[in-house]
Order: structure tokens, then C-alpha cells, then sequence
């Protein structure tokens, strides 16, 4: 990156830059908007999971098992507290997928209705609260960003282009950090609400935030159970983005590389002579790009085909060119307004 | 997909395929070769997890974790059956985050143990064990998707197409269908080997298959905990991979539903204008691709700029077009030899 940044002002530009497409003007993705939503902040939305919708889902889901259970509670047996502290915890304690079994449902009604609520909970955990956890890493990544280039004498463009770059790296470190407080939290509250010594409570918080949950030891107070729906939900998610984020930086790490070699090798004649697109014996930088992208598996032939067929309805005239004079001929003037 | 098939064959297609770039020849992303193994091998390995690596991970984590939690199997307290099958199982059961706690660490040191083995556990099962598995659910969709067309008249080709199109979707059905023979073949091996009524066997299969594992019904023979080892394995990461493929499903579609948005639209003087890269007032093919591709939100500014680079580099006579005394003068040939 550093070597790009020494380029870029030495080397005089000749082509422009492929300017952004409208994109955020008219997408039509959200066929459920509700009237009074203009429709840029419904495409916000789209892109960015609204915090809204995923509080009234888990609050819907929280709501309902808390209510199935406190109504069976009587069919759970096990280390109790309060009748809805402990259903909404039994709750929490079986959509995160821990388990500990300090409380385990002890009739058919029950047993069927932690299988019902296990996998909802997982897909409520999976599908929803993950993209919204991944949304909050995101906006805490450029707070840090902005932290650690504090004392070099960069603008702000230049740290959202480095948080760009090294995105899932800065989220990896924003997730590692996060846990890291989680633990100690969790160890500490273990230690000194629960009473469990030092190794007991970092056992418990292992064992939660993977979602191990032998249940030897568990959160048997009150208040410990009020701190678990919190800390529990928060720490397992925040786990299991961290090993997501890991994840991701691989197959990054993957990709670069192979975009690198793309970029690095020769190019040779039978290189050029598959680039030329339109067959007329050289090839332009349009052409090398598309090319260049193909090789490094950006994108497939099946894009190019796609966007071809759109290019050749519009190319009325044939002549490989899209000119103003094609646009008009090929898409007659909408007659309704 | 039945629209672009009737139309392939009507209009002449003037421009030719962008053909591959010939990748598999010397992508050398695996730099620990060992000498013998021809390098399209390796990269063969490189896109499919090799097996052979992903067996030697996996024995070699529960080869150690056997040993470890064999020798501290005085510090385990629980249900015992047999010293080295219940070091195997207590292993299986930690690294998949079931943790029924049917047996549990009894001492620090079997704590910190079981602590340091659910973390490196959860990775392997996250990181190298899901990518094996879908590898092979991949290999069975193809084979889904043939028996699918059996009493169609298909050639080999449109099945091998449909796959690479709907290719979430079978992997989705694959998923499914194994899932279901994974919680029969639980419900039915706990009914039977472990004696439990009908009910609490499904109960016990969803409360391990989801890792909740609350642990008043787990597997407690001698019998049991042999085919725990391998069910528990294989339907955890069964239904996790089913997740997964649920959540691409989702934003697949989405992703598609821009792509049709984004060829559908009317197409504009400014779209013309910010789409002309070489700014010779007409759009090309090549410029059209790349611009709606951008659109797409299927390659970036920074994609094309890295390109772009190397496009610069290579046209010597700045001519905007690359020819074979372009690259001849831009790459002299290499001395060593």
C-alpha cells in the first residue's frame, strides 16, 4: 500500500476514473417498505441490519420463551431463583446454545419446547443478531483506527482508506478486545458475586463463552442470572465473531496473494490475444481489466455474459460502441410518467 | 435462466468469450511444496481442503486430547465407562461445545485442560473441519442434482450448469437430507442402545446436534459412547454447515436481486459518461462490463485501480491499447533462463 501511495502522484493518470454508479438513488430491494420510509434509508437499511427490527426480534423471541417457560415452570427442574428471572435465563442459557442444565426441562411439553426454541434461538443468533454484532464491530473499527493514528499526522480520507484495506483485520482486533473485557468481566463477577475461586470462574466463563456449558458451574443467584442474560448473550456472539473474523482474514490473506501473482506475472501473447474482447487485434485497458479481474476470480464469465447481452440490445447500431444515439434508439422515451 | 437459454441461440453473438486465463498453470500460492507433488496438485488442494490434512489435524488433536484428559481421568468425575473411550468421548464432546457434562474436570488442572482443548477445538471444528465438509456436501449436490434430472432429457453439460446456479440451493437440499437420516439414526441408536422412550431420545438428539447439551440425557453405555464419537462429530457440524448455507442462500438472493435490478434499469447519459473509462466519448464492451459490474457491487474502484497500474506499465507507447510491442518492450525477456 505504502508503494501505491509513493505512485500515485509521480505517474500522470490518463484514464479517468470509472465514476460510481447512481447506485444509492433507485434500488428497489426492499419490496416490504412501509410508505413513509423514503427509499435511500430503506437501502440503508438493506445494507446495514436495523437495530430496530433486530431488537423487536429478540425481544418477540425473548418474550415468547419467556413466557412458554414461565408457564411450564413448574416441568423444569432444577436450581431456581424468580419464576420469570429464571425463565427468560433458562431462555438465554438454550437459544445461545450453552446449556449448562442447571435448569433442564422434565416433561414432554418442555423437552419439545426447548427443541422448538434451541433452534429458533440458533437461527435468531446465526442469521440476525450476527450481522448486527458485525455492524456495531464495524463502527467501533474506525473509532480505533482513528486512535492509533492519533499521533501520526494523517487526514481522516487516509484513515478510512487504511480501515478499508485492513478492515477484517481492525475487526479482528475490535472483536479480541471486546472478549478480553468480556472475560475479565465475567471472571471477575463469578468471583466475587458467585463466590467461585479464581480457576472455577475462568473455567465457567470458557466454558460459557463457547457455549460448552458443562454446567458444574453456573450463575445459581439472582443477581448472577441477571448479569448471565447480558453477559452471556454478548460473549458468545462476541466469540464467535472473533473466530468468523479469523476466518475471513484467511481466505483475505488467500485471495491477496493470488491477486498479487495475477499483477506480478508476465503477460504473454496468448494473454493478449484472450483479453481481446471485441476481436480487433489489441487490447484496452477495459479489456485488460476485465481480464485481469477474471484471472484473479473476481468475477466469472457468467457476469460478462450477463452485462453482454444487456450491452448488445442496447448497441442498436452494431458498432461495438454505445453512443447517446444507441441509448435513445434502444430504450424509447417511457410513455408513462 | 430458461430466458437467456432460448435467446442464446438467436442472436449472433459478435464478440467472443473472454477465454480463462490458464490460472491452474502456475499459481504458486502453496509455498511448502513438498518437492514431488506437480504444483496444479497443490493447487488443487489449495481450492478443496485436502483430506489427508484434515484427517491428520483431527487425529492429531483428539490423539493428544485422548492422551491428556487419559492420564487426568482421576481428576474427571461422571458417568465412567472405559478409561480411553471416555478420554475419546469427553474430547468429542468438548471440542464440539456439546458439553453435556455427563463428565466434567474435576481438578485445576483438568479445568484449565478442557478450557485450552473447547478453544483450539472450536477452531478446528470452524475453520478446517466445516470447509472438508463442504467439500463434500459439494461432491453430493452433483450427484443430487443428476438423480434430479434422471427422467429428464439433459445432457451432462446443463446438469453440471444447473449445479453452478442453483449450486446453495442443493447444497441446502444435501444439507437437509442428511440431517434428517443424522437425527433419525440418533433418535433410533438412543431409543434402542440407551433405553430412552421416544421423546427423550429426540429431545437428547436436538440438545446434542445443536450443542446445547444439557446433559440429563446423554450417552452412558459402553456401546453409546462409541457411536457418540462419531454422530456427535458429524451432526454438529451437519447442522451448522445447514446454517451456513441458509445465510448465503439469503444474501445470494439478494445479491441477485441487485444484479437483475442493476440490468434492468434504463441506461443513461450519465451512465454513458461515467461508464467512458478511456473518455473517448463512446462506450465499449469491455467499458460497459466494467461498469455494471461495478454497479453490481461485484468488483471495487480499488479492483480496477490495481489493474489499471499494471495496464499503464505495460503500454510503452501510452498508445491506450496493448499490443505484442508493448509488452515485448514493457517485460524484456528474462536473462536467467
Amino acid at each position: 500500500m505504502a508503494m501505491d501511495d509513493v505512485r500515485e502522484p509521480l505517474k500522470s493518470r490518463k484514464f479517468r476514473r470509472c465514476r460510481s454508479a447512481p447506485l444509492a438513488e433507485h434500488v428497489p430491494l426492499e419490496t416490504t417498505n412501509t410508505g413513509s420510509v423514503p427509499v435511500t434509508e430503506s437501502i440503508f437499511r438493506n445494507l446495514h441490519p436495523s437495530f430496530r427490527k433486530v431488537g423487536i426480534f429478540l425481544a418477540f423471541y425473548l418474550g415468547i420463551g419467556t413466557i412458554c417457560f414461565y408457564l411450564v415452570r413448574n416441568q423444569i427442574k432444577g436450581e431456581k431463583t424468580n419464576g420469570v428471572l429464571d425463565a427468560v435465563y433458562f431462555c438465554i442459557v438454550t437459544m445461545t446454545t450453552v446449556g449448562y442444565g442447571d435448569l433442564v426441562p422434565n416433561s414432554v411439553l418442555s423437552k419439545l419446547l426447548a427443541c422448538a426454541f434451541v433452534f429458533t434461538g440458533m437461527a435468531l443468533v446465526g442469521l440476525i443478531l450476527s450481522k448486527a454484532a458485525d455492524y456495531l464491530v464495524e463502527k467501533q473499527e474506525k473509532l480505533l483506527a482513528k486512535a492509533l493514528h492519533m499521533h501520526q499526522k494523517v487526514g481522516h480520507i487516509q484513515v478510512l482508506k487504511d480501515v478499508e484495506t485492513n478492515s477484517l483485520k481492525y475487526k479482528c482486533i475490535v472483536a479480541f478486545i471486546l472478549l478480553l473485557v468480556l472475560i475479565s468481566a465475567g471472571t471477575i463477577f463469578l468471583a466475587t458475586v458467585e463466590k467461585l475461586d479464581l480457576v472455577d470462574a475462568f473455567y465457567c466463563v470458557c466454558s460459557t463463552i463457547t457455549t460448552l456449558g458443562y454446567g458444574d458451574k453456573s450463575f445459581s443467584t439472582q443477581a448472577g442470572r441477571v448479569f448471565a442474560i447480558f453477559w452471556i448473550l454478548t460473549s458468545t456472539i462476541c466469540l464467535a465473531q472473533f473466530f468468523l473474523y479469523i476466518a475471513e482474514l484467511n481466505s483475505q490473506s488467500r485471495q491477496r496473494a493470488l491477486v498479487k501473482w495475477v499483477l506480478s506475472r508476465r503477460t504473454t501473447n496468448l494473454d493478449l490475444e484472450a483479453a481481446d474482447l471485441d476481436g480487433d487485434g489489441v487490447v484496452g485497458a477495459a479489456e485488460f481489466i476485465i481480464y485481469k479481474l477474471k484471472e484473479m476470480g473476481k468475477i466469472s464469465q457468467e457476469d460478462i455474459r450477463l452485462v453482454m447481452e444487456e450491452f448488445e440490445d442496447l448497441d442498436v447500431d452494431q458498432s461495438g460502441t454505445l453512443s447517446i444515439s444507441d441509448i435513445v434508439l434502444a430504450q424509447p422515451p417511457s410513455t408513462e410518467k
